[in-house]
């Protein structure tokens, strides 16, 4: 009973050796985090077609109740791109931006994704997330970094340039390129310039300033904020938003109130595709950050209640009025290098992100929306990783074709496609590789019991006997292969009279495999054949002892390939054993 | 050249070799088989849904078609069961029975079929039929079966009952019960019991008689013909047709006319996918009877040039104004045992039916519906095999859910949602078991080098070294499951500063996995523990070399397992190596 209070409640771990010492520590690490994350969570919002307001909302409840469930210590969840792009794309199917059914929408995303993470974890359906293979998955982040920037382009121009797919948007930015506003521009570009300066050249400088390697670091990643203070500034210094320099505005002070998803069976009903590809995306990339962080001080991160842990944060965004949040990957790492020794940091972020949305609103009146485009844009970009395309490329042509159909179609029919069809073609693509499995016609080393490939070693067949080896478990995306395999090696060759498979790689046969197999028997019979197995793993020949299979076996099941050939013409497999190692002409005659 | 030419036209190979006694032998079974074809071509129309004529006219081109392209010397092609119950189906939802847009819609079926199972040939899909595993092909012909037989005791009792789907068609047969007409449920019952006495008794009887036992079972299966006879004999005799029993009627005189489907893009849009799911059930039934009887003559079966052979006859049925055939199990038994030599009896058999046609369609007027719904009763219940849910049951609890699922499914909602679903579930509980493979704990057996599960053998392991055996290849399903297992084996056991990964099992590493491996190497390495691999396989190994992953591996590749380990720590390998085999002091010091 403790125990799984324990497991589904991992603070009751933590919490009970919670000393001053670690306080101190996590509130500074929250404070650096809360400086990053409020420029991060009002630009998100804004990706996902939400006020900026939201963003902050949604980085309240869901770290608390990260901080409840979650067994990660470093991993830091609220709004990210993806995910934010991806909530834009779906309810922008249902609804226009700004009118309150898109914010409903959304809020019924965040519940509906929370729900489905939780019953996931709590039914242990955490392998969901591997039909999710790594070419579909890394191209889809690759392509979403493109879409997002290319989306953000119009903003850093001061233009209008709306579309669901990055083609659609990048249409309408050449259409509209010559509504730049010249202002709203410069402060664009000059904050894309700063960022990236911040990324590359800031570092170096303050450890030559003597500033330690973690600190520069740290210092590095909350630039945007200086970016949007330097800004914000400018434009209320100098009166810019009366020249055309759009702001971020009224953002309405004060905590979320609790709310409740519309409850409307056929907004759910259309929204389930969607909440589902979100929850298993975010899962993926979460869960991947958690672990790699994890490692990194041998701690332990269960996968099956983070499902929990993000199921709980996302019902907790939906009810505090928020959108669909994840782990962030950027951000978990300053959490981690900042020192977050427990979840509490996140929490206690969650209460500096309440004390900026009680009182530092107003500030942000005059922030400029160019400028959370610009940080957007710098950092979606650090997704886009198309030296992959290559190296998946080199390594496999099969998931190169899935990786950049991914990204393609991504980009050209939009992201829900996209991943559909990624994870379609990776399925398809794995069962025709498995289709064909690799079978070898094995021959006996000379001088010993051993039976190898006759086309890699010298190896001694017998006439009369066909002895294959299949290198890959048999079930049914095989089992006709074999089937067909055997059926035409036999009617090429008048001689045979017996068939050995050779099953060492076998760890599984499935009820179409069998059934294969005893059509094999049933015909090889019928052409006056025995049929013999070797070498079967324990498992897998406990499994056929419940069939007809082995009843029905014209020949017997043996332990080795040689016991089985010996069975059949001992004389033989008896003179290769004792032959000297190195013996041409007596591979020679047994072959002939 | 010429090989090619003889690879898709096997008529110019046995072409070649015809005498005259092939000539005289495949005359003969032409007639026998000619006699069970008719009574079947109308039954099967009538399941599909088609006036009776349509059945011949599928019975003649394909079969010619057939004799050209076709590898099996034995294989009957012609109207089915179970492509005729898909038929109704499909088309069902496009017109209503009895209007030229359903029989188009049905010509325009087997045309898409057949043009879908040519291009399958050329481009060597046949794996394709792999995707429908044995329970689901078997529990859906089982469901096919009883749907047929249910949806054919409405003519029986002689009251129209109707319905898409097997639940429909007993509540619409429930319903009607209490207008069963005597006169037709009379003949419909004589006629099944006589049917199913065929089966049982006549054989026995012949046999007792003197008549040799192919002789018989070849009699015996003629029986329907006998039945139609006798009772269209009665209908005429006592003008039964005037009592309410219903007759076939007018049959159109004559050969098909040459005919086009339908060129109407929405409607081969709509037919799509029944025509690709009619395609591979056709092509999954026909090449497992075309293989059976050719292994019992060690005779060579083509699977690619059979989709190509099986695509020319649908396309041939279509033009010659009939629906969707495949190659039929009893009829091809028959034509087996009857002694086909060569294809050409199918084609004479084609001449059998096209005489009937111009001749004595008139003999079939008086002929009771109620004779055709028996004979397809008899027919289809062998379809049905509800043991095989006990042996699958037996064998695997997932396979047997499958099939139940499929079973249940196509009952509830029919054939193409029972495939569909079914398919989609075994893809997914494929995935799903081997996403979580056999990984063994190896330790050294004392006295030797070899290594062994230490679950299942005494061996030994060394404190400070994991080694694992995956015994399975590493793909995307299964690829986060190892870093898991790793992750949680490092987390639990701070001891441990080595991991070895054993694969001699590993068949292949596709870029998911890849990306495990990597992520499994640089999560080790941030913890101070080395990551080593042995017994790669060669053909997995030249893969490896391409990436950067051998770079980076902060272990060795190993050949054994053995040598991993000495290279680690060569004292304690070489001691246990030298050790004597039984010695259970040493394995427990050692394992301490």
């Amino acid at each position: 009973m403790k125990t799984t209070l324990r497991r589904y409640l991992p603070i009751l771990t933590w919490g009970a050796e919670y000393s001053q010492r670690t306080l101190v520590n996590d509130l500074t690490v929250a404070a650096i985090v809360t400086m990053m994350l409020i420029p991060q969570s009002l630009a998100y919002a804004l990706v996902a077609g939400l006020p900026p307001q939201i963003g902050l909302y949604a980085s309240m409840a869901p770290l608390v109740l990260y901080a409840i469930f979650g067994t990660s210590r470093s991993l830091a969840v609220g709004p990210v791109a993806v995910a934010s792009l991806m909530t834009a794309t779906a309810v922008g199917t249902i609804a226009s931006q700004g009118t309150p059914e898109y914010l409903g929408a959304a809020i019924a995303l965040a519940m509906l994704s929370g729900l489905m993470l939780v019953v996931m974890g709590a039914l242990r359906l955490g392998f969901l997330a591997n039909f999710l293979s790594h070419p579909v998955i890394s191209g889809f982040i690759t392509a979403s970094g493109i879409q997002i920037a290319a989306g953000q382009l119009g903003p850093v121009l001061g233009i209008s340039a709306k579309g669901e797919t990055f083609i659609e948007n990048v249409h309408s930015l050449v259409k509209n390129i010559g509504n730049t506003n010249l202002y709203t521009a410069v402060i664009g570009f000059t904050t894309l310039g700063f960022l990236f300066w911040v990324r590359r050249g800031l570092k170096p400088l303050l450890l030559r300033f003597g500033i330690g390697e973690r600190a520069a670091d740290i210092m590095a990643k909350v630039g945007p904020v200086v970016a949007i203070a330097l800004t914000t500034a400018a434009v209320w210094a100098f009166g810019l938003n009366n020249r055309g320099v759009s702001i971020v505005g009224l953002v309405p002070k004060g905590l979320p109130k609790l709310t409740l998803p519309p409850l409307d069976l056929s907004l759910w009903a259309k929204l389930a595709v969607p909440a589902l590809l979100i929850s298993i995306v975010g899962y993926v990339e979460s869960i991947s950050v958690a672990l790699t962080l994890a490692a990194k001080k041998r701690q332990r991160v269960d996968p099956d209640q983070e499902l929990i842990a993000l199921g709980a944060s996302n019902i907790g965004a939906a009810v505090s009025g928020g959108f669909p949040i994840t782990g962030g990957f950027a951000r978990s790492v300053v959490n981690f290098e900042a020192g977050a020794e427990t979840p509490a940091a996140g929490a206690f972020t969650a209460v500096g992100i309440a004390i900026a949305t009680l009182f530092l609103t107003p500030l942000l009146f005059f922030l400029p929306n160019a400028t959370l485009a610009a940080t957007i844009i710098v950092a979606v970009l650090s997704l886009v990783d198309l030296s992959a395309l290559k190296r998946t490329y080199v390594y496999s042509r099969a998931d190169f074709a899935a990786m950049l159909g991914t990204i393609l179609l991504t980009l050209v029919e939009g992201v829900e496609a996209g991943l559909i069809v990624g994870v379609a073609v990776s399925i398809f693509l794995h069962l025709y590789s498995t289709s064909r499995p690799h079978v070898a016609v094995v021959g006996q080393i000379p001088g010993t019991a051993t039976f190898r490939n006759v086309e890699r070693h010298t190896a001694v067949t017998y006439p009369g006997i066909l002895s294959l080896r299949v290198d890959e478990s048999l079930y049914f995306p095989n089992a006709r292969f074999l089937e067909d395999l055997i059926s035409q090696s036999v009617a090429s060759n008048p001689d045979i009279r017996h068939v050995i498979l050779e099953c060492p790689a076998v760890n599984t046969i499935d009820s179409s495999a069998l059934e294969s197999l005893e059509a094999i028997n049933r015909r090889l019979k019928d052409g006056g054949i025995t049929f013999h197995l070797s070498e079967v793993k324990g498992p897998v020949m406990d499994r056929l002892k419940r069939s007809h299979f082995i009843g029905e076996l014209t020949g017997g099941v043996h332990l080795r390939q040689y016991d089985a050939v010996a069975s059949i013409d001992p004389d033989v497999a008896r003179r290769t054993l004792e032959a000297p190692l190195v013996n041409g002409s007596l591979v020679e005659a047994a072959k002939a």
